[in-house]
């Protein structure tokens, strides 16, 4: 970490810092130029937040230079990190399709698209039990019922199963799930973080709406740090000032995190476009930027859905979609997982 | 609701639209006109989801007219609501200040600090107990020892008192707060939202950091579909591309939120700004705009706070900025609660 | 459009309403429900500004059905154009490649610059000689010595060239270039767009840096309006509150500006990413979602380039880069022209 | 200017780029840490484009620790600056309220909107001739004939007007025009900059609605460069996620710019907000937060506005808003001028 100091700082105010930085096991390259007296900080910084530093009187401001995770960072861990949910691997070569409705409805409802999305390649059956709803008036999920639902669907076609976690106290009910997603909104829910990192479930972690990269690799380093590190990260669209689309798929969110990080990075094109037709082009993208795979909604008949009608795909659809994509990932040197 | 058809679409499919949609007891003005094919729906659109509706084959694009929110309408509540918080009135020409340091540390720093914002006229105590932090190498508040810290100092000065819920899990340790806050990160936490929703406790809610007002109203609609109605909203900034503050204030925010809402709206400008020497001319804005209050992060000793050092004041600079204040309400015509 | 009306509104003000309305030669839909009364519009609305019906005192808002521009309008022109450039295809499935350096700084370099990017298969020479700069103190381009330049080069090795106008008093300067850029900055300068329309130059239309995408069609309406159609579009990255990207590519925007507009739509990843290793996933990316081009930023030194250099790739890395497009165009069924 | 090598680069490669930057003028500090290897760079690196430094292969990172403009940056020049326009001053204390309508429409609208401006209190009159429109079928304002509409009416008040410039070839129009206004959309425009920066005309600079504060004076510094150093800065909304609002009011880029410059800082509120109703409590949060002066809309019939007729005060209301800013002035301590 760089500490800029202000000028015309007394050298006793000074003094007191660096003993403070020196009692935290830092250690301080000084250097007093014409122009800026800075401070270089070496050891460990990750546990010395920057808002500490800049409320010290001597202080103009901090720069930190090495990343404050660690867990995660690919610096320490320079290989591919796998996450494998029952027997599907993600990661490293290996891409794997995650498919199924917004929420659950009911057991037709999802043994059809659990057998439709297992045909047409998907390895991980995805399903809403308790669904985060912008109104309380809105459909809220089946909660526990629709759980069961899920599971005796992919019971039958021996699919993993990803749901969404939405409180600590459900965590119970949660047991036999195979991958748990943390959603968007709960990105910073550090509770839940810490009560997943405390388990061994493999886990989603989405994007929050408008956090930075370092802050989603934060997040997933709060999992990491409780222990658990089988963690894929899923970029879903960022909010900005474009309104044509729900959210701005942020594409270069996958580079740049397969830069910071180890750790596997899917994409969810059907959130981000929310509108069904422009979910083939983004997953197209998705393959040929380098994410090791995809989440996608599909629905048996999406003008009933009861949630996100609009961005899901028909079976029939999906079926053309991954036709497409197996061809393509074969052309990228992916394997279909 | 106003429900625009696609261009050539089978009346049969219209019919069938039609159909699902008085079915749920909407009543259906029809508008064919040759440019544009509309459907009025006419009632309780509130539990309509859009996509629900932007899922049917024979629709182009739907827009609401009326507010998706009820009991936080001002539509159906034309008068202020006046929150009470112990004995201190929120709203209605009522203006409160919550002051206090970002984390709660110790019983000295809380003792410290509840009599000198006390003195200076801050009439609810704030302090963190549970530490919503990026980084889990950073301190996480003394959780339920800081509360007991908070409650203690607030004893003596005789404040009621408002501190941070993270999970639903912690509630019981809340009993003897006064006001429980919801922070910006657990805006959308809605299973937090239910459960403050079932107390009877005032609660600040805090904008999330990229959250629509609407979206605000929404989740202060959630907490009071359940029961709890003494709500105030608090406007923290909100990130947008700038980076020389720490969020951007949306000072608009205020008159657009007491337009739609009979809900009391509080700015914090020590979040907004993230700097100290800003907090005062964002105060200052705030009471000129209409705000109902304020929360101030007050430190004894910001250089070497735990948390937020950077934008918290001194006790000597919260007396001055408190003296200004006074003045300037009175000149508003507003009461010092 | 719809016009919404504001409950309680005399009858005599909304029949004075209508009246303006139809005298601006607009037929009226009135649908007075219980919960709204609602004029729908019909006829030529392209020209009423939603702000010229919000200002009047019946109305409570307004929605626009039909898009506001009309040449550029895929509705009015379902097959994609394709606007020639020198002898090089842009659109409807011909794939052209735009590189060279961010500004022009010498002969050798131009020279340097052009046989390799010719030879590696980009089909436009790019290179800036008015160079648009935050500072009044960067390098500001050679300007006219630098078309020269650029000309010359292009010259001997016999490719068209793009390169950006700034200034309406430089376009004498452009006769002999072939696509002349309008840059990010200038994408509402509205005088400027005028002027390129007056000619029959082609032009590449780059997105303003928080630019809707209707805002950028309603631009290339004001070229084609007055009569210039040969316009290509170039998503190039938009501002965002993500840091750790120089701007965030929005790929979802070349779908959906094909879907809204039958113009050519190319990507500059090289000013997207802002980091030359990210070009690469981000041009096969393009390539993927169905781009028509790509614009690409090549320096034969970028350690002593005077603008840009930290985004430009080596001569040898964007032989590397075209060899993997070539296959991947060929695998998607594209021309590279 | 502090550079941060990459690891485990060969001193050969160091020592290069520590010649090129002592070629220019630079001195460098070396401090080798176990952890990062930084460079200190002191002397003017103004001039010093930092995607220069980020291209060379050492380089990591740098960060600019001293601002990139000189002649706006209130370190140079700690006293405020006062910018005469006719004989009204603003800035230092001095508040100068600009009112007028969007676009000039007739002899009539002018002079009736310029006498009720100036007798409540309005200092200067504005009014549109050239007008930036999103769309080519909106109307472009009555352009030179609006200016000699503009120019009479004030004559007659004897009040100084400001008017918007959009294109280098207007400008021997706007020889009698008393400040120059440079447009949201134009504030990169930096061939318009350099041209008013050759003037001695006042110049009113607008924010860009995604510019940054740093953006900002850098463009300020374009015409300060030139020689011309009579800038006025005027905040009126940036573009963010919300849309309730037109734009959203950035308050605290007020106190921020004092901070950074000596320019005197003025707001929009009606751009901010785009809705008449909001301009008051936007008005006062101005006076509030400490600005230097307003802009605001006033239309004599807002409903027949050919422009921004949603955002116009009507004179009864601008009477009634100024009469309680006179007094809050009063109270702030500011003389209206």
């Amino acid at each position: 970490m760089i500490v800029i100091l202000k000028k015309n700082v007394s050298q006793s105010m000074i003094d007191q810092l660096c003993g403070e930085l020196r009692s935290r096991g830092l250690e301080i390259h000084d250097s007093n130029g014409t122009d800026a007296h800075i401070l270089g900080l070496v050891g460990d910084t990750k546990a010395i937040a920057e808002s500490w530093i800049l409320a010290h009187p001597a202080v103009e401001t901090c720069r930190r230079i090495s990343e404050p995770y660690k867990k995660a960072n690919r610096k320490f861990h320079p290989d591919d990190t796998v996450v494998q949910v029952g027997d599907v691997k993600i990661g490293g070569g290996n891409f794997a399709v995650m498919a199924g409705p917004c929420s659950i409805e009911s057991p037709q409802q999802m043994e059809l698209v659990a057998q439709r999305v297992k045909a047409a390649g998907a390895s991980i059956l995805r399903g809403g039990a308790f669904k985060p709803r912008t109104s309380p008036y809105s459909f809220q999920g089946l909660r526990s019922e629709g759980l069961d639902l899920l599971l005796e669907a992919a019971g039958k076609t021996g699919q993993p199963v990803v749901t969404e976690l939405m409180n600590t106290e459900h965590l119970p009910l949660f047991e036999k799930v195979d991958m748990i997603q943390i959603g968007a909104r709960n990105m910073q829910n550090f509770e839940l973080l810490k009560a997943v990192g405390r388990t061994k479930t493999p886990v989603l972690l989405k994007r929050g709406l408008c956090s930075t990269l370092e802050e989603l690799v934060m997040s997933a380093e709060y999992i990491m740090a409780e222990g658990n590190e089988n963690v894929v990260l899923c970029e879903r669209g960022i909010r900005t000032f474009e309104t044509s689309m729900r959210n701005t798929l942020d594409i270069s969110a996958i580079p740049m995190l397969k830069k910071m990080t180890h750790l596997p990075v899917i994409i969810d094109p059907s959130h981000a476009a929310g509108i069904a037709w422009m979910v083939e082009p983004l997953a197209k993208a998705a393959v040929a930027v380098g994410a090791d795979g995809l989440m996608i909604e599909v629905h048996n008949d999406p003008a009933h859905a009861l949630c996100d009608g609009a961005q899901s795909l028909t079976p029939d659809q999906f079926d053309n979609l991954m036709g497409d994509l197996k061809a393509q990932l074969g052309f990228f040197g992916k394997t279909l997982n």
